[in-house]
């Protein structure tokens, strides 16, 4: 039998609060094409968590979610930095190329996710020149690729910095639940000069959703048809505006991710493998050699080596206390089985 | 107050089968990216539906379906014909040439969105040309885009000619259901040598979800990267896939399409405006002048002209006949006071 | 035997004066991706020619050059207003919405290829819509498709129209040398508001080259990397620049145009056809039945149906007197024979 | 006074027989578009240079030609395969990108830009995935952008295990003249079976011309209109063709890329600093620290470094032996002055 609970924070379904505002958002007719109540709605809570008058439309996919924001920020000769391991980069079979008409996207180092500051330093120094892509815009996440969180001041600085290197800043909040509930606040992206943000809430625990929100209103006036030209301009869009409602309105999208945090903590501190990066978010990475993970794949968890080479153990909100304690007996039995060192883990 | 019934079939919800499939999807773990049991088991329905062993995607956008499915079947360089008026010509804000990195569409005359063959084979008798971009495929619609529906016979007779003059077939089946219910033979399309179908599901009656159906399944193989690539392979697919588990199981599908063109034929048999086009779906197109539309307008009735002018009504598996009956009953005072020469239909 | 004398412009060699200049950038080794000195002088001629501080670069083809331009003025989910038969609209294959990633092309009436002034109105009043691809810009151009010359005051009205209604202004520039011959004054481009202009080169007599002007400053900066990215930086762009030295430097540029346009007027009043466009260029245009164009063609003059079904004759720097009477003097023997009644021409 | 002899290959004028035959050509009407009779002519002095039966057009510059052949072999969702400092990798400014709208370059490793085999086979070796753009091409180049040169034998080689993997192949032959002159078998193409090349002019000496030979002729056909919509189809195409008569007829094509060869060796020869890579073709890449390459500049000299950090040294038919000499002989100072380890060369 495979498992998925840990494959990733998509394998979850929709949290019920999500689920049931779906459900009491299919009476009657209604507008389409995001010009329907529960859009405004939905926009307003949206407004209300970051605390600014942003313009917010709803599409499907995280990936397009992204791919059209870094489109608006870049022209197609230019480029958009990101770290060298986000999902923009490995993860989203160059959609971000394809929306954008060729733009690059041009790989920075840092632990864990979290871009380095020199690195970007080092690349905004290089000139301007016709045979490469200059740098237009800089892709940030939070949480990262790795489960790490920026703190508020931080990501604060590192906006800034780039923003004084010209750079317009897109934020990649696919787990920004978990990084609010981390301790990030929503309220900061605003000030810190983020000019797209993609809202994630299919990880979240939505039904397929996410939002764009254009922090910098410069961007939108034809943003519909940037959608629908796009084929991302969803008809019956009540249905992805109705799950926003529901998980902002009553908090669930934050305390289910307080939730998913928790499970991480919870098996990073059972983890007997080296644990590759700091837990601050719903993620447990872990060095794992040949033989451990074959084994780990044998018992049926169906889990994935990523970019660096450590195995992700990913919680949602669905992740029950149950599932992590198996998953860690069951690694506890390979850990002795293959001889890894005993439990000898960086800080979680 | 505005009433959104007749504005177009997206402005209803969801029919009771797919909302309830889509929530019974909602339990446990699922693998991501069209690998769960939903998506197979939905993919299978549409199979039988279609009595083909085709390779099926499932996406969230109808326009999203149609611009893929065209972009694999002709170059940048290359033309897409259709109908001048059909929904990929006016209706899709450029998604054909964005996903297609500039293909071309090349409008063709027809009644009432039937390509007419004449101007097909005048089109496709214009030799090869580095001038101009060359047609590679031909989109048809079932049912058309002014309500009619392609006969099995007819629809094969054009299929034919289309393919002896080299190009691929490409329909926009996104109203195929109100089509069957008129009597098309889904298991035709095979047959015929369609090779790409945009298999309509919101305007049938799901919540957001078309399936791109390969019926030539050699373009096939790296779909799911071309979907990734688009910004279109939906993380959390199983709520793509239930809602057709649910309309097509039960054959809510078919029945729902029965009741909604049945409202399109009540409609017409009041209307007291010249109808323009035969109603054999679920549409009825009158042809108003500039203070009738007006009148219907205040009175509350959100309807819209279309591209050859005239104001189009459609009914959907949500419609009512009190509805039917109260827009006929404004229709008929505004017709009588705007003096609009009384009842002389064409052919419902 | 064949004769192109009259096909196109481009048919033609390269003007003595365009070839000269080549041949004398032939030596030692220079700067490459238009850092060289001829392409420094090019753009100082250019500039003086059009009394404006442009920003100045060179490409081999006009198609480029116009898709270039428009793809700096409109996003993909926009549209470019040109004339309905416009260049850019029927003989370049896809070419801007290859570059602008799908952006469309909207065709607007008007007399021998001169945009109508109402139409642009008309266009300019419909509204904002997700649902199509607004216009953000227009393009002109002088002298037109169809042969026609813009007069200095009339093209600054309808740059006027189009920058009221929020337009950025193309010029398609490809015969502006035909223009400026007849008339029409170069330095009012700059205040006319035209952000960018296709200036021709090949059509002008040069080796393969047209000039990039922008007009428009605040387009560049990164407009070197935009002609890399799409394949139109040229290494050697000496010899893109040293024609451009050659035909402007010593006026040859104009004065060749002189003689083309009046090649043109030589044909004109001998032409027994009626004369179908104003007769302002290097341009005639013809109406001529299937029969009469059957045997102009068997007579080995090759020349072509354009878009309004006329027969186009097109003049060139080096067009002889010699040529114009023999095609001439066949045409009245065509005419009589197929009975075209006797010359009643519009004003040339 | 700067000096640009060993900038590289595109700071040469154009060869004598080049010109020559660009200015024969200029002589009365021709047909445009390659439908000339020297288009004609230079194709086959191509196709008996390969004896291969190959379609053959014309562009003016190499990025375009690179990336014109790439988006024919590879779809927007699919990789193409190259050297990690391949020149369409590092140097073309995303052009592969943006003509095949957001195909991936995947970089491998290899010595010299040499491709690995295990390299590719590795990378071969991973499975087919939604997630990441599989390899549909590879991109070879002979010579290699660090001016190694494939062997008949090795390149087959190559070649053949690229095919196993179900990769076609395109060769980038911006300077094959230098890896024919130093032993390479142009007819070994074909054989290889290689689908596109792109056969280079600019660096071989002429004035702006690349040639694109279409090896795999089925992927002719339409290609006209490809070049077209991609801005690329000069109108006076016997311009870009012309030259190639020039280089092909008389055999300067080679005989000149010999001499340019012997520039390097001559240069290799005199090298005081570490040569970094194998000296086969007409370039010299040399290990100099930061102070003797700031002399160098300094000293006159227009030199890059390079993606390994090696200072690039490239002759061409115009090199001459005083200029070799004048700068071995600043080399050999600032060697002296910066305390450069003497002369310890890899095998030149």
């Amino acid at each position: 039998m495979t498992r998925h609970d840990f494959t990733s924070d998509n394998v979850a379904g929709a949290m019920p609060e999500a689920l049931e505002a779906l459900c009491r958002a299919n009476h009657g007719f209604a507008a389409s094409y995001g010009e329907d109540e529960a859009c405004t709605r939905a926009a307003d809570a949206i407004r209300e968590l970051l605390d600014a008058d942003a313009e917010v439309w709803f599409v499907a996919c995280g990936t397009a979610a992204n791919a059209l924001c870094l489109s608006a920020l870049a022209a197609p000769h230019e480029a958009v930095l990101a770290h060298e391991h986000a999902h923009v980069v490995v993860d989203e079979t160059g959609a971000p190329a394809f929306y954008g008409a060729g733009l690059a996207l041009i790989g920075l180092p840092g632990p864990s996710g979290r871009i380095d500051a020199a690195a970007l330093e080092k690349t905004l120094r290089r000139g301007e020149d016709p045979h490469w892509q200059s740098p237009a815009a800089i892709s940030l996440a939070n949480a990262t690729e790795y489960g790490a969180v920026w703190k508020t001041e931080a990501f604060a600085a590192i906006a800034a910095k780039a923003r004084a290197g010209g750079l317009k800043i897109h934020l990649d909040g696919a787990r920004l639940a978990n990084a609010v509930a981390a301790g990030f606040e929503p309220a900061s992206l605003a000030r810190a000069g983020v000019a797209t943000l993609a809202l994630g809430g299919a990880k979240a625990g939505a039904t397929p959703t996410e939002a764009i929100v254009l922090l910098d209103k410069s961007l939108g006036g034809r943003f519909g048809a940037r959608l629908k030209h796009a084929g991302q301009l969803v008809s019956k869009s009540r249905f992805l505006a109705a799950p926003w409602i529901g998980m902002l309105e009553g908090g669930a999208w934050q305390t289910r991710a307080v939730h998913a945090n928790a499970m991480a903590r919870r098996l990073a501190e059972a983890m007997p493998f080296r644990i590759a990066h700091p837990v601050e978010a719903n993620a447990v990475f872990a060095d794992m050699d040949r033989a451990a993970y074959k084994r780990l794949r044998e018992a049926g968890w169906f889990v994935w080596r990523v970019a660096d080479g450590s195995v992700r153990f990913m919680c949602s909100w669905a992740t029950t206390a149950e599932a992590v304690d198996a998953l860690a007996a069951d690694l506890g039995r390979i850990a002795e089985e293959t001889g890894a060192r005993p439990k000898a883990r960086a800080a979680p």
